[in-house]
C-alpha cells in the first residue's frame, strides 16, 4: 500500500514500484479543514487538503500556515507531514515537524490512533506522532493533522546582495542575526551559474553587479524598522568590504521581482538539461571547505560538468546540482552522487536535508549511515509494520522474503 | 537502571522506587561543552552539563540557549532533553524538543547511537532521536545533545496588566499577536489568589490595582519599537475596557521586579501549605469554560479548598493547584486529581503539559488516554527496551513479570 498526497515528491516516496502489484492509497478526497482557531493559532485539516487552500483560509483570520513551497497549489497537508517538508520559511518557523501539534494516523494493522490535540505542550506519554512525521508513509497513514499558525507579519523587507565568497556570505549571516535577530526570515544563496541560467531561460537579471554569489535576505515582523535595519546592515557590509553590491526592495512589487530570481532557478536549470541533484545540509561553517572540495572533485570526475549551487544557506541546506557534460554517461551520475555524499558525510552533514530518502537515496543512506542508526530505524519499522505492508522499499530497503 | 540528571523533576521520573534494587545512573560527571558555533547557532554539550553554565558560555558569543526554568543552576542538559522541558521561553522558542537538533543515546542493550549532527534540516531516515526526547529515560540514556542557539535580543519590554476575566485575557492575547507578532515572548497568567500568596509569603505586591487576573506580557526583539508597541497595546486595551490597569516597565530593574511576582508563586504557595498539583494544557479558547467548571467542581468536592491558578497562558499551559481545606483528608487529593483531569480531557487537553508522567501521573494517563495510544506507546517501549531495564514503571506501568 503506497499512500499518496499531491504526488509532487522529488525522491519517489509516493511512487509505487514497477511491479504493478502495489496499491496507491490516494488521500485527495479527504480535504476538509475541520477547524481554525485564530487565537490559539491552530488549524486542523484532513490529509488531502491543499496547502494553498489552508493558507487562504488562515489568511481570512489574519493568520498564516508558514510553509512556502513552489508547488503549493498541489501539495497536500498529509504529504507535507509525511515528508517533513521544508521550503522558504524554515529559517523563521522550522520544518513541518516543528509546526505539527497533533496527528490522526492509521497503523498498518488498521488501528486508528487519534492524537488530534491542538496543544502546544503535551508531555503525557511518548510523543508517538513524531515517528510518522517524515517517515514517508512507511509506518502509518496520516489522515489528519493539527498544525500551528502564526500571526501574519505586517512588515516585510527583502534585500539582494552580491558577495565574492561563501565565507563573506557567512559573515553576512552572522551580522544579519545581530542586526535583525529572529525577524530574519530568509537567507537564500544563489551561485553565479544558477543566476546565469535564470537569465538565459527565464529572462530575469539581477539589478546589481554580477557577483560570484547572490544572497536574498528577507526580514518579517509586526514591528516597524525593518527597512532601516536592512539598509544599515548593507551599508556596514559595503564599508567593511563584505558586500560588493546590493539593493533593498522599495516596494512589494520589487521584492517579488527579487524573489523571482531565486524561485525560477529550478525551472531554468531544468530547461538547460538533465542534472544530477543533491539536497544536502551541513553545519554552516563547513560550507566553504565543502564547496571548494566539491568543485575540485567535480572537475576531476567529470571535466565537462557544471555545478548549479543554490538554496537555503541560512538553514544550512543547499541544492548542489550538476549539469553533466556532453560526453558524460549515466554512470557519471552515480559516481558523482557518491563523491558528493562522501564529502557531505565527512563534513558532518546529511545527504537528504528536505526531500527525504524515498527510493532514490535509500542505497546511499544505507551506505553512509552508521550501522547503529540503520539498525534502530529498521527496528522502528519492524515494530510498527512487521509485514512491510506500507510503502515497501521506501526509506529502508525491504528485507528479502523467505 | 534509573538515569538521573539534576534530580529536580516534579513527577518522579528520575527517582528510583522503594525496592532498593534499582541502580541510579548519575550523569553529573559528563559535563563537557564540546562545541559552540555562534554562526551556525548550535551548542553540543554532554548530558551532565548544567543549563546555566551552557547559557553563560553561549552568552560570551552573543547567543542564548532559550530555556528558562527556575532551577537552572542545577538542571542538566540530559534532564532537559529527557523531560522535553518547558519553561518561560516556550511561547517564542518552543519546548526543548524544538531546540534539539541531535542526540547521542545509549540503548538498553548498550549500543551507542551517535546522532550528534548540528543540522537544522535532516530528512535522512527516521528521526529516531524524537523517541528519546521526553521519554524520561525509559527508552535510552541521553549522553550528549546538540541544541539550537538564538541571537540574544537587544530589546526587551515587560508589561503587567490587570484584567477582569480569562475571556479578556484571551482577547488581549489575540491583540498582542497582532501588535507584537512573534516578538511576543511571554504571556503569563497569575490569578488573584496566587498573587495574594506572593504578597503574604514573599512580601511583593503588584504596582497596579487589585484584579481578578494579572498578565505578564513580554516582548523581545533585535528591532527597536517594542515599548511603543506595548504602550499602544495597553492604551487600546484600556479604551476598549479589556484591561483594568497596567504598567509598562521603564527599566530592566522594574521588569525584574514585575517578573518576580510571577517567579515567586511556586515558593509562596509551598509556604502556605501542601497543595494538589495539576500541570495541564488546553486549547486556549477552552480556558474560560474549564476554569468555571473546575471552580464549581472544587466547591462541591472540597468546600474548604482554594485554587491557586497561574502559568503559561500563551502556551495553553496552566498550573491549577489546590490548597486543601483543614478537614480534607489525603483521599481528597485523588478525588481532585480525577475531577480536574476528567475536565481537562473533556476539553481536549493534556494532563501533563510540561512535567511529564514520571510516577505520579502514570495511572491517571493510563485511565484517560485512548487504548490505541497506550498500546502504541507500549509497543514503542517493547521495541526499544523489551526487558524493561530502563526506568521500569515510569511513563508506562510495568507489565507483571511471569
Amino acid at each position: 500500500v503506497v499512500p499518496q498526497g499531491g504526488n509532487t515528491g522529488l525522491s519517489g516516496g509516493a511512487v509505487p514500484d514497477a511491479s504493478g502489484r502495489e496499491l496507491v492509497l490516494a488521500l485527495d478526497r479527504m480535504t476538509t479543514i475541520r477547524d481554525i482557531d485564530p487565537v490559539g493559532l491552530t488549524v486542523t485539516a484532513e490529509a488531502g487538503a491543499i496547502l494553498q487552500t489552508v493558507r487562504d483560509a488562515a489568511a481570512t483570520h489574519g493568520r498564516d500556515l508558514p510553509i512556502s513551497l513552489a508547488p503549493q497549489g498541489s501539495v497536500t497537508i498529509g504529504g507535507l507531514v509525511a515528508t517533513n517538508a521544508g521550503g522558504l520559511d524554515v529559517l523563521r518557523h522550522g520544518m513541518t515537524r516543528d509546526l505539527t501539534l497533533g496527528l490522526e494516523v492509521v497503523l498498518p494493522d488498521g488501528t486508528v490512533v487519534d492524537g488530534l490535540r491542538a496543544l502546544r505542550k503535551d508531555n503525557a506519554g511518548y510523543d508517538w506522532k513524531q515517528l510518522f512525521i517524515g517517515s514517508e508513509g512507511t509506518l502509518g497513514v496520516v489522515t489528519a493533522a493539527v498544525l500551528r499558525l502564526v500571526p501574519r507579519p505586517r512588515h516585510e523587507t527583502t534585500a539582494l546582495l552580491g558577495v565574492a565568497s561563501v565565507e563573506d556570505s557567512l559573515r553576512l549571516f552572522a551580522r544579519a542575526q545581530d542586526a535583525i535577530g529572529d525577524a530574519l526570515s530568509g537567507f537564500e544563496l544563489v551561485g553565479r551559474s544558477a543566476m546565469e541560467l535564470v537569465a538565459r531561460h527565464s529572462g530575469l537579471e539581477p539589478p546589481i553587479r554580477a557577483s560570484a554569489w547572490y544572497l536574498l535576505v528577507q526580514a518579517r515582523s509586526a514591528l516597524p524598522g525593518l527597512r532601516e535595519a536592512a539598509l544599515a546592515l548593507l551599508e556596514n557590509a559595503f564599508n567593511d568590504g563584505i558586500a560588493i553590491d546590493g539593493v533593498v526592495a522599495e516596494s512589494s512589487d520589487q521584492a517579488t521581482r527579487l524573489w523571482a530570481l531565486r524561485e525560477r532557478v529550478t525551472e531554468s536549470e531544468a530547461a538547460e538539461g538533465p542534472s544530477v541533484k543533491h539536497d544536502v545540509s551541513l553545519p554552516l561553517r563547513a560550507f566553504p571547505a565543502f564547496l571548494a572540495e566539491a568543485e575540485e572533485a567535480l572537475a576531476s570526475a567529470s571535466p565537462g560538468a557544471r555545478s548549479v549551487v543554490f538554496g537555503h544557506l541560512g538553514d544550512g541546506n543547499i541544492h548542489y546540482n550538476v549539469l553533466l557534460g556532453r560526453g558524460d554517461e549515466p554512470r557519471h551520475a552515480e559516481i558523482l552522487n557518491r563523491t558528493i555524499h562522501d564529502l557531505v558525510v565527512r563534513h558532518g552533514g546529511s545527504i537528504s536535508a528536505e526531500h527525504g530518502l524515498g527510493q532514490y537515496r535509500v542505497a546511499e543512506w544505507r551506505r553512509l549511515a552508521s550501522a547503529a542508526e540503520v539498525a534502530l530505524c529498521a527496528r522502528i519499522k519492524s515494530c510498527l509494520d512487521p509485514e512491510f505492508r506500507l510503502n515497501p522499499g521506501k526509506v529502508l530497503p525491504q528485507p528479502e522474503r523467505d
